[in-house]
């Protein structure tokens, strides 16, 4: 069921500073910053030839970033992001051995335009899983 | 400078019950548990098209996980691993760029009997990262 990992997103305080590590200390590809007000986030790509990271840092009230912020003040890993090739079907699959799909379980529209579901981290050994139809 | 993700590491309690979630509910390709004593943890290999995830639980006495777990004990993600093609010229650009190379700032040869590198997670924003010559 799970396909490729799309991303690992990283919440950060600064996105400015974060970018400016991964682009000039590490020598990694950055994207321009990009505002998703609907999402409650600003994110900046760091392109790899395999897969990418994004870095997150909170935008307007209520980001679902802000709570893991207040924990991890200098920030950290958030969670991870797999392909799958059929949202609703992996999510009966899921549901039907035990796991909790975060919200009201239907797959809202992703920060990529695509339908996505989130697991709750408890069931998955403290890892926040997100699935992408790809 | 940056390369491939090569891994994306998840410190777990219970090795089994890890490997049974990620097999069963998630359907990904699992390993069978590879014991690195020299490393102090015990690995499973779930396989994605892209890169693979590493499930590690702790292995004797003084594991460089067992600290993480005690502070997070439902475990959670622990490192990323990125791909480098020359681990001292890595190194060394880290270091005059004002990063700071965990121990005694040599490669080592990690898990796969490569040389590695890891770096201060202050200087990532609360993230553990691995460099791997490929």
């Amino acid at each position: 069921m799970l396909g490729r990992v799309n991303h690992i997103a990283i919440a950060v305080p600064d996105l400015a500073a974060a970018t400016a590590a991964y682009r000039d200390t590490l020598g990694a590809a950055v994207s321009q910053p990009q505002p998703l007000p609907e999402h409650g986030v600003t994110v900046v790509f760091v392109e790899l030839p395999n897969t990418k990271v994004e870095l997150l840092q909170p935008l307007g009230q209520d980001s679902p970033i802000a709570a893991f912020l207040e924990k991890n003040p200098s920030g950290g890993m958030h969670h991870i992001c797999y392909e799958v090739d059929d949202i609703i079907l992996a999510r009966d699959r899921l549901v039907v051995a035990g796991a909790r799909v975060l919200g009201d379980g239907q797959p809202k529209t992703g920060a990529h335009g695509k339908p996505v579901i989130f697991l709750h981290p408890k069931d998955f050994f403290g890892t926040l899983i997100e699935l992408e139809q790809a």
